[in-house]
């Protein structure tokens, strides 16, 4: 049952993912995404583990569709609710991970305010020599894996369903815009996007692009991970969106305001928000992405989200069941090898 | 698969119900009652399908009914918890619909504090051509139709548990006792208690009943929907009460009392409150609903409550079991067709 | 399916229970342990059956275990959540229990800030004839029993995995560490573990030492409920652990310093932190227990927590699954006799 293909216990960070463990991902979400269209959307494939959602940075969405998928390979879930939970009696994060592991857990999918902490679980877990798969649904400002693989198999899809494959996005251009600085999904599809040869073109106000990236980007063509990627910082809109293919902007946060790092949101409209009138600039097929939940009016006008010739967004949901199914199934049955 | 007799994709109100609609709901439920008295009390129906219950107003009593009601039809389940939700981060409320229809849920069961929040769900799930189904659980001051349902239930099993029909409550004097003006329970209730051909009689304080009945009860025996309906309005208990088969009498909200719409709850229970004493002025088969939770000595006596001589309140909640599950049934049936 | 030793419709406290009860609660805990070291970690046992969480306390780690034990035995579950409760409507708690009976559950897991809220439910049930099983899952400072059994299981399972039995405990000599004035755990442990035939030493500081035992102890070997029990009392640690075979430090709620019962959480650690250097007073095959969540460098060090050497923290947990499994299989099969 398990995949030659894929060798991950945990998926934390798509910093060190190889294009073959992308294919993997893709080819098998599309075979689950086939099962979804069946009256019965089941399968047995995980019948009798416990996976576990360790949410303790709160997220309905993300948790409803992690929960789904896994109740989708049948698996039993268990939902740790970090408001009624040991944590307030004193307890620390690794020694809550390590009683859902004494209690049979075998995978944990972890969300945290904190950068890090999925990792931390995960190298724990194997200096336990536990066998137990940790899932980073979401660190900090670090990564959101599953965010940005669910992405990529939106895109793929849309350009050969039949046969979705990273190497479709070569010489594409994406656009990234909004506050990339703060933004998790922006990290981990920086990852995903390079990988694929597409060309990735971030933008959004100085005050919320990395710093992190200026070497990286002054010289474009540069290899990371064995990997030539291609990524340009912009400090407007245009440039961006040039003959861009996709765009994907994402979410503000109305915090940015209260730490004086933006005006005010209309400002951030005028300056970097989607509307038709802008999307004239790009590639006429252009597609629109954004991770949700969606300040309308804000990163994007209701107007283009709610219009289906552009708008990827209802696909980007239905992605992310096919594609968390998949990861959860490379992650389980690569327990068994 | 699909019931003839079933053409409903939502169920939002019982404004346009049927008899024989009435009737395919009773007996559906009969029959699930029916597999509820066996040992293993679960029915592989809706196995495959997802029913998400959006909770935006909280309850756990009539979330627990519907989710047992969806785990015995051998559905999965998703909890939507508004505290947690993307709503506190500024999603609108058919942007949440949106995301669970594109994760693939199949029934989406709504409660919301504001009237008209289901309908406007229902309407934007057809205008996207998807095949949803909306079931209003409760929304503002409008309907809460599974409650009328299962209160009919519980009266037409009672008189006839071998083939509950509505046309059983012909002739029966119903009392509806209380915050008449501000329950979605009675506004159900009248519908569906009507349609059966009973008389069904409103009493409560002249502050908390409706004026929007006003015409329609100065000539009883108006039709409406096609229906020709006998409903009675008083500001004393003793009228409603006298010669009555059946008396349902409603939660009061303490903060009616805020609001200055009633003096004490001492005084409330005191002219509408229902004891055994004033019980001798019904028919002495006279049976007591109340659709919980109860505050014992205001509504009710305590004794009156507890005595299961009279009280359908349990009943009551048995019953909501098998009509959620025949309702739900109705619905992921009628989607097959 | 019934067991003939088996004849508890509830599970309350531990202060009655038989030699031959605690023998089949470890010996149906075995047979459940092996079933978790499957892949396929579920049997059929209680499929169709109901259990009901009803945490009026919350408490993440319990009722985890208590609904992964539920799911493994493919019961369905309902959680209830007291903070958007029918509690807060005013409603009381026999009457939250009397809805969840007539919803059709099947087995009621109870816990309450309160001690004997279980009791009375349980009460409740059968005077309403129902075959409801009530499941104390903690009570105040009364009893948490499972907790009990689960460390029972835990130290019977050491001595002899192959067949675990309450007389493996004969002549032992435990140590009881901590709060023991608030402490269920140990309320329930004193119950079990003096019924082994154990020397059961408990030591704390003198305000947390409960004045209940006094006559108890002042006649060691003193018969209660038909069994001689050996219970010990110290206001310091080394005479407790004076070549003790098991040491079972208690949680201790930080609340005790605000009610002027402690100077401080480092004096406690001073005084009876258990470390490795204190563990050389004991049998040199010690092993230590704690309930959890523990409060690191407190009730114990971290250093020794985290040795596997002598912690049977992490079985603790995993006993906790199968233990629950066995109770809960137990209590669902004498619903059938």
């Amino acid at each position: 049952m398990a995949n030659p293909s894929w060798s991950r216990r945990h998926i934390i960070s798509l910093a060190d993912f190889q294009p073959e463990e992308y294919d993997t991902v893709l080819q098998t979400a599309a075979s689950f995404q086939e099962v979804l269209s069946r009256r019965t959307k089941k399968v047995p494939a995980l019948q009798g583990q416990v996976i576990a959602n360790l949410f303790f940075e709160p997220s309905t969405r993300t948790r409803s569709s992690f929960e789904l998928a896994a109740k989708r390979l049948s698996a039993d879930t268990l939902n740790f609710a970090p408001g009624t939970s040991s944590l307030t009696k004193g307890e620390t994060i690794l020694d809550t991970a390590k009683t859902y592991l004494a209690m049979g857990t075998d995978i944990m999918v972890v969300r945290h305010r904190e950068a890090g902490v999925p990792l931390a679980i995960a190298n724990e877990m194997d200096r336990l020599q536990s066998r137990v798969g940790v899932f980073n649904a979401g660190d900090g400002q670090h990564e959101h894996p599953s965010q940005a693989l669910l992405d990529l198999f939106t895109l793929c899809m849309l350009l050969n369903p039949e046969k979705p494959a990273l190497s479709l996005l070569a010489g594409k251009k994406i656009a990234i815009v909004g506050d990339i600085l703060h933004s998790r999904v922006a990290r981990s599809n920086i990852w995903s996007l390079t990988a694929s040869g597409a060309e990735v073109h971030l933008a959004g106000p100085p005050t919320l692009l990395p710093k992190l990236f200026a070497d990286f980007v002054s010289s474009p063509d540069s290899s990371i991970n064995g990997i030539d990627r291609k990524l340009f910082l912009h400090w407007s809109l245009q440039p961006a969106l040039e003959a861009a293919d996709f765009v994907m902007t994402l979410r503000l946060q109305r915090e940015r305001m209260t730490q004086h790092l933006l005006p005010s949101l209309r400002e951030y409209h005028q300056q970097f928000g989607l509307t038709h009138n802008r999307l004239k600039w790009c590639n006429p097929t252009v597609k629109v992405l954004h991770p949700g939940p969606v300040n309308r009016g804000v990163e994007i006008s209701s107007e283009l989200m709610d219009d289906p010739k552009f708008s990827l967004i209802s696909q980007q949901v239905t992605s992310g069941v096919a594609v968390r199914m998949a990861l959860l199934y490379l992650m389980g049955s690569g327990k068994l090898s």
